[in-house]
């Protein structure tokens, strides 16, 4: 069963917005059974939405539409449809009441534009939106089904959870889809491919490998499609370990959950704590933790020490260490790291210093120069990273292979046992 | 002159990752007077991707495509260009230096599929990569352009920065296009509406307004096209300051910087020194002023206290006061704000505590309750927000909303004068 997403918003064209909502709505179809074929995301313009309507039903047979359905006058995905499907249109008496109790509840008039929320095509079905004024719509037209959704992130969110899956498993019969993600490091993608060559060409026609290199690590992504999942799976199961087995040193972690996700299990079942010093990263590693939920069982905090003085203040770095080797260097990390772990009372502490650019750069420590240290009970470990390129990569990569450093340790302090 | 952007990778269309690239290629086509008609994400599928350049050669101009130019079996776009264009194969020797260049650099050996990457269709003219291997193409064909770049961002930037602007400004009569955006907070999108309906009537044609609701903000955004980018551009502020005078207890920055920006810009020219004090913000805040270059000038750091062991630690936050109010409390916030202020010498600092969910609300403090302090010199104020929905939300509304009050707090205590 084939999908396709049409994004609707000038300021996806312009580069105002990036589109969050396609990624988030492909992975959640895909994750059940539904594959995406395209995402098309086009102006608030009604003959390129025609257009682009029309397109995705020679392709797809399900089609998602986000955007477009605020109240002013830039939103003109409703009306389009309308016209797309030859329909007048109706006031939903449930959406209405939806309206009005939004307005009740924060007490605000209630205008004729707002009202108009309510109105939908004669052949939509209506998904209630509890987080909104705008209602998600369902059309079942000819082979097609098209649902369209606001562009507000949370209330697509909740529509698609609560109301277009349901639907859509009951609608259409869905095909099996099994994906599994082996997370590398330390091997660039072409020798990783060389290393695994063989087995690549050996899969067979419904599985399928990918390589996709980020921030010096590599995903390896094997995707099956068929009729059974948990025949699927276990096949799937197969290559993977195949693939382990031949490259284990370059393996971090073989399941599709981000690295700091998994660096915070591993902490968890050992009941360890940990905490972060950061300088350079600016809190960005402290975030990769704290966005997951239950990171409190692990996480006790850090501190973001941009400046010198905060350094010597929070972590005890002595200022001699600042002055003979300066912030950026192996000394001043050890020293971050071990005052993290001292006075914010942690198992392990992750210490990042560097020179994120643009500026700030010398020639002896360029920009993209980044020392982390990892300290356990017993040992630490460092590293230095000669990043180039552009600040925010910088700061992505710096935070990420902290926490490839992180795993190393704790793996090697708390063994399989 | 009209531009689409074509995106291949499987990996967008399960979700593995956001599409960021188009985004910023729009942002910057946008800014040198190129106007981008629709974004295109298609999987690595040789119909599929034909079916994609054929489409966009009847809409565009200038067609740019990212992706699929890795060594790896799964990227076909190089041979699916080939194929478009119905020409073979040549190897470009300032690629292959290029490629031998950035083996010799990492002391790696050199394998076949990497000297392939200097492969290129006959027609090509090649961008060289300084940052990878697989080199940036431009074609001519017909009335159009086409642009085959890497998907890996930092290489496509350098390659659209350096070598695709300056060829697309040499090979096409630009349009000029004007953009301004006035960031609101404090009323709804349909209010802002009805409050500047008459001067949204009387906007000429070439100027189209825009409605950006995000995070409890609106953005308006004015969008002129023309020929003359001066006169377009005060033609615009004209608009601009109608609008502003309308509204003007709503308007927080009449410029399009992100909302932190404006904050470091204030500050720096005031010589204020910032820090914060994070609990479920748990690191973001820090890292929106930080992602920015230059915030050191400002931002002096802060604390990550998700433990209530480090609100007493790192912050002095007293522990009758966590005992009888709770670490999501007014009082919590603003001993956490005159902590940072006191114990990291600071001016102002902005201290976050609140549920963020999914976890750990409850009756009282259900989820999405959040309180903030922003501390000045002489001042504190604190507001208590009541999000809902899904955490990473809470957390950016937090963030955003707390350097909304900073904003109003320096501007109060430090007037225009």
């Amino acid at each position: 069963m084939l999908a396709e997403i049409i994004t609707i918003g000038d300021e996806i064209l312009i580069g105002q917005i990036v589109d969050t909502n396609s990624a988030w709505i492909a992975r959640i179809l895909n994750d059940n059974g539904v594959q995406i074929k395209q995402v098309t995301s086009v102006s608030d313009n009604k003959e390129h939405i025609l257009e682009a309507l029309e397109a995705a039903s020679r392709r797809a047979d399900l089609i998602i539409i986000t955007g477009g359905l605020g109240p002013t006058k830039d939103d003109i995905t409703k009306k389009t449809l309308a016209e797309y499907f030859g329909v007048g249109f109706r006031r939903d008496a449930d959406a209405l009441d939806n309206v009005k109790r939004i307005f009740a509840k924060s007490n605000r008039p209630l205008l004729a534009i707002n009202e108009q929320q309510a109105d939908v095509p004669e052949n939509a079905l209506v998904l209630q939106n509890q987080n909104g004024t705008a209602p998600g719509m369902w059309f079942n037209a000819g082979k097609q089904v098209y649902v369209s959704l606001p562009g507000v992130p949370f209330e697509m969110m909740y529509l698609i959870e609560e109301e277009v899956l349901p639907k859509v498993r009951e609608h259409f019969e869905l095909s099996a889809i099994v994906h599994h993600t082996i997370l590398t490091a330390g091997l660039g993608e072409s020798f990783l491919a060389e290393a695994i060559a063989d087995i690549e060409d050996a899969l067979p026609a419904h599985i399928h490998l990918a390589y996709l290199p980020k921030l010096g690590q590599v995903r390896l992504r094997l995707s099956a499609y068929g009729a059974d999942k948990d025949a699927l799976a276990s096949e799937v199961q197969e290559h993977v370990l195949k693939i382990i087995s031949r490259i284990p040193e370059y393996v971090i972690i073989s399941e599709d959950i981000p690295l700091e996700v998994a660096a915070l299990n591993l902490l968890q079942q050992k009941n360890l704590k940990l905490t972060v010093a950061e300088s350079c990263s600016g809190g960005y590693l402290s975030h990769l933790f704290t966005q997951h939920s239950g990171a409190s069982n692990v996480f006790l905090g850090g501190a973001v020490t941009y400046s010198n003085d905060l350094k010597q203040k929070v972590l005890n770095v002595q200022e001699s260490t600042l002055m003979n080797h300066g912030a950026v260097s192996e000394e001043t990390v050890i020293e971050m790291a071990a005052g993290a772990n001292k006075n914010f009372g942690s198992d392990y502490a992750i210490a990042i210093s560097g020179v994120a650019g643009p500026g700030g750069g010398t020639d002896e420590k360029p920009v993209g120069t980044v020392w982390v240290a990892v300290a356990g009970k017993k040992k630490t470990i460092t590293h230095k990273y000669s990043f180039s390129g552009r600040r925010t990569q910088n700061i992505e990569r710096s935070a990420i292979n902290s926490i490839v450093l992180l795993l190393k340790l704790v793996r090697e302090e708390h063994a399989y046992c």
